[in-house]
Parts: structure tokens; sequence; C-alpha cells
């Protein structure tokens, strides 16, 4: 009894072997699926750098840890991490973000991860790149608030530890705290977290790195028209696009403010309600959706996307396809993100909070 | 003459060596700082479970998650790591914590690292442990500020991923979306935030793990009597002390508000300006100092304490020796801190943020 149950074990595992050595192989299908995935994505580099834009090791420790240090920032409670957080992949789950003194930020703020990839940088890309939108946070009124770049940093070089760090990723310069090179070593940084997912393994051709539920969903999203704006290597952030091309986009998604986009930074009618399209990687990880967060669930953005942009009503059963696709873009966190560095030390010399004190001050006693 | 320079150096590092073996043993006056020390002191334990507040793995997790969630504060910014910084070693580098909605804390963040060895929690022991302290945080207006436990539980049910993290963590339990296990979650997660120092090598025996400057910096540090109140495991955490025995704390150290620390608490007159005496472990990587931050450096502190707690003025080689010595205290940041959990995914649902928009609103354009 007992041997023949091993022999029929045996058998039954031979068989499974077969089975799974024949599944293995790529079926002509598949084959054809990555070919067209290939025509229109690509896989993510191994980091982010350009002629322009190097990532120096010395650039990128430097911009690690400015990326992390609150004390920069008007009130010292507003780092880069306080709304690109690495527990929430890059982003901070808040339809718009808000920096210093409380003060709400008009957009949503995206993650962080793999952001050097896309052409420009915010929803109305009026940000050149991430270099760019890290200097400009700096005087943002509701980012890091500071009233000029010298206030800024002056707060680093209050900090002894920073003056190594700043000397080593800008050799042989007299006067290294510049806004210019906090936006260098920002970006040097930024440009080294990039997030390689099971798609991009799919990409480099491996057909089996993708589940059959987020192969059908790359074939829904591709026959969709998804890829029409959805492409290239970030899967978005390559060009922009009106927002809303069938219908308002404020009557699908509820948005409590009309949000008339590039058109206020160019004032040219053909950018009425356009935005950078957004990259999609990590998509499943940055809820809630769209440059106004008006949208909590990715199954939901992803219904009304189709909707107001396509004049498509996917079914939930085409829907779900899609968001298995979707999933497949998360990569991990990079290890120089999940991990915080330790900052140099030093106590934030502030200014004086201004807002009201939540519990009453306790008054003097009398002699 | 190759040959000549290869015995010279042989020589050579056969009196190093020889002279490294003679240092390396104990001298009598080491051996004897080390048995002062051990009086006093007492190495960290590998956590700080209690009977009462045990550390199971899955309570640990489900605390990280929720020490790093920004989700559950009135208004999405503020989780536990707001105030407590990995990347500045649990502190906030502010003088007085902010908390939502840019509220100011009445005292300053004190770091998380080993903060569950103290005999209570806060500045005035008016919470009973780092559980009590977390329970409390959630409707503390300058914290989390929620007006109640069940809002704020509500935003963490809203999250479809912790639901199997709180039933792992506690079993068997119908409803085990409570403060109670929101504070014992936390809590156990805390207790293992132990950061063993050179100190703690030092203590278990090893003569050698303390420099020479730390070395003479304890001797000074128990001759000079702050051992009186800095002592046992935290080096401080176990006792209430007042702050000015000497002389009144504010005009040593500039404090804009004189604090009544725990009268206001007790209302008894024994208790006025007492808090209680900080550990001063890591307490290098955490400035400024003191309950109010008022002074920024820690040789400052050091200066400052002798003189109002005990009347003696240092000098400037005395305080860089104790500096030397609280510099053996920083611990390596535990893994667990230091690296960022991926939080279960969801949008925060919030109230509208009712601060004023800094940059102008878009108003609706024309039909």
């Amino acid at each position: 009894m007992q041997s023949g149950k091993t022999n029929h074990l045996t058998i039954a595992i031979a068989a499974v072997a077969l089975a799974f050595s024949l599944v293995a192989a790529a079926d002509p299908g598949e084959e054809e699926l990555l070919k067209r995935a290939q025509a229109i994505f690509k896989p993510l580099p191994k980091d982010m750098a350009t002629p322009e834009f190097p990532v120096t090791p010395e650039r990128a420790e430097l911009g690690r840890a400015l990326f992390f240090d609150p004390r920069v920032s008007l009130d010292g409670t507003v780092s880069c991490a306080r709304c690109h957080q690495p527990s929430l992949y890059g982003a901070d789950a808040l339809p718009k973000a808000i920096g210093v003194k409380d003060r709400a930020n008009p957009r949503n703020s995206p993650t962080v991860l793999n952001a050097a990839l896309h052409f420009n940088a915010h929803w109305r890309g009026d940000r050149v790149n991430v270099e760019d939108q890290a200097v400009k946070a700096l005087t943002g009124p509701a980012s890091f608030g500071q009233p000029d770049f010298d206030t800024a940093m002056a707060r680093l070089q209050a900090i002894p530890g920073y003056l190594p760090l700043f000397q080593k990723a800008f050799p042989g310069e007299k006067s290294p705290f510049t806004a210019e090179n906090w936006g260098k070593a920002i970006g040097a940084y930024e440009r080294t977290l990039a997030t390689p997912s099971p798609f991009d393994a799919f990409l480099a051709g491996d057909v089996k790195a993708l589940s059959p539920m987020a192969k059908s969903g790359l074939d829904q999203f591709i026959n969709t028209g998804c890829t029409a704006c959805h492409n290239g290597v970030g899967v978005g952030g390559g060009i922009f696009q009106k927002f809303g091309v069938k219908e308002d986009y404020w009557k699908a998604t509820g948005s409590k403010e009309i949000d008339r986009g590039r058109f206020d930074v160019t004032q040219k009618q053909e950018d009425m309600y356009v935005f950078k399209v957004p990259s999609l990687r990590n998509v499943t990880m940055t809820a809630p959706y769209f440059h106004d967060g008006s949208v909590a669930t990715l199954g939901d953005a992803v219904r009304t996307m189709a909707q107001v942009q396509l004049g498509k009503q996917l079914k939930s059963g085409e829907i779900e396809q899609i968001v298995g696709f979707l999933n497949s873009l998360t990569g991990a966190l990079p290890k120089d993100f999940a991990t915080a560095p330790v900052l140099p030390a030093g106590a934030f010399h502030p200014p004086a909070p201004t807002a009201p004190v939540a519990q009453p001050a306790t008054p003097a006693p009398k002699p």
C-alpha cells in the first residue's frame, strides 16, 4: 500500500513536471503579445543619468541626505520625503500635498520613483526636470516655503556635517552651498530611483514574468487604446494630453475644483485642461489618482480614463484585467530609498513657529 | 637594500604589535572604572518586552506599519515617524514638535529609540508607558489631532490591507481595530527599538570598547555628579528631577517661556519645575536639548546642566571629555527602524484641509 502510494506520487510528480515544462515554453500568442508590447514600451534603464546630469556616488549620497532633511524648510517639518514617503511608494496618499504651515498644494503629489524618466516635471510640465523641480520647491510657498535660496542654504550651512558632503559632491567649488547644487545633488539621487518590475522582465523576453491575468490585461490595455498616451519607458510621462477628450473630466471624477491645467501656464487655448500624462509605474501603490487626487481606487481610475479619454465603457472584468496588468508595473523599493540615511546631527534653527499653540502656554509662576 | 628595509619593517611591525598587546591588556585604572560604571549603569537588553507587553513578531510588524502611516491622522500628514524620524535618530531636530494643522506641541520630541526603557512617557511623566503615549497621541490636538478614537480607527479600517495585519496580531478578536490594540502594536514595535552602543560593550566587560577620551569623560561624568540622575539602563529616564536645583533654568537656557513641568499635572508644590530626567542614549544625534529645545549643542547642554543642577562651572576640556563619553552612547539604528515598511496601499480619505490654499485656486472657465 505504502509502496503503491509512492509510485502513484512519483507518476503524478512526473506528470506535473511535464505539464509545467510544456507551459513554460512560450505559446505563439504570448510571443506575439511580447512583440506588440516591445513596439510600444521599453524596459527601465539601470539609472536615469544623462550626460548633462551624471550620477556620481558622492552627489547621490549628498542628495539622499538632503532628500530626507526637513531642516532646510521654513518651519523645519518639510523634507522631500514628506510628500514622497518611502512607506507610501514615494507619494503621500493625499489628494493634494500639504507643505509647510499646513499650506495645501494645488495638485496631487506624484511618486518620485522613476520620476526622472518623465519629459518634464509637475502635472502642468512647468518644471524642466527633477533638478529644476527640487530647486523651485525650496521657495514654493506650499512646499519648503523659504523666502529665498540664501535662507534655505544658510540652514544647511549651519549643520557642520554637510560641508564635507558638499565638498566631495562638488569638488573644487569655493562655495558649494548653492540652490543649483542642491538641485543637482537631489537630482543625482532621484536619477538612481528606478524600480524594475515584472513587466520589465517580460519586455526583456521572459514571457512567464507576467501572470495570465496581467497578460490578458496588457492585451486589453493595448486594445482599449490606453497606449496612445501611456507608452514608452514610463508607461506614460512622455507627452501632454487634454484630460477630458470625450467629456468634461470633473463630471466623471466629481472634482470639487476645475483645474485648467497647462492653460494657466501658457495662456494658449489648446492647453485648456491639458496635463502631463502620468507614468503608470507603481500606480497600484500610489492612490489616490489624477492631478487632484479625486479618485481613490485604481479600478475607478481605469474606468474613468476609458470613459473620458476614449469614450469607452469598460466592463468590470475588463477593468480587473487592466488592473492586473498595472499591478505588474510595481517594482521593489530601491534600497537607498527604503533605508533612511543618518543625517548630519544638529538642531533646526528656526524663526519661531507662528501657528497657534494648541495647548495653553504655561504662565510664569509668581516669584 | 631591499632586504634591509624589509628587516627594519619586520622589526617595526613586531614592536607595534608588542606595544599594542600591552595596551590591549586592561590596566588597573580601567578595571576600576569599569567596576564603578557597572555599579551605576546597566547594559541594554535585547528588547524591552515585559510580561504585560510582550513583543510578538505579528504585533511588531503591525506596529511598524502603523508607526509610519500618516493616514490615521486628522489631516493625513502625521505619522509617529513625523516627529520620530529615522534619519534624525528617532527625533525631529525641532525645539518643539509640530503636529497636524501646523499646531505647536508644548515640548521637545524625545527620541523613540529605547524609549520603552523609561519609567513613564512624556517630559512630565503624564503617560504611563509607550502604549499609553501612542493611544493618547491619536486625539492629542497637536499630534494626530483626531476628535475621537473611532474616527482614527475608521481611517485604518478603510485601508483593506490592514485587516489581515490586525487579525494576525490580535487573533480571535472580533473587532481588532481598537485604540488599545493600536497602542499595543506600536508599543510592541517600539519595544524592539534598542540601540546597543560601545558603552554597552564596555559595561559587558570590554574595556577597549571606549576610546581614551570616552573613558576619561565617563570618569568626569561620574565625578561631576551627573550620575545622581543619569544612571541605570537608560543613563536617565528613571526618575523625576527639578530642572534648576541651583538656579532658575530659564536664566541659563534663555528659554522664552517658563514651563512649570510636572506641577501643572499634579498641582503639588514639590513638582514645580520638575521633569522626567531624559535618557542620554543617542543624545549626540538628537539636538536640540531640554524639554523646550532651548539649547542647540551638546556641549552647551552639558555646561548648563552642571551649572543649574550641580552648581559647577565645568572647564571646556571637561565638557569635551563628557561629550566624548556621551558620543559612546550612540548605537546603530535598528534595521526595522531605518528601513521603511511598505504600507498597505490606499488613499487617505480626509475632511478637506481647511488651511488657506497657498496658490490661487483656478476659477472655473466660462463655458
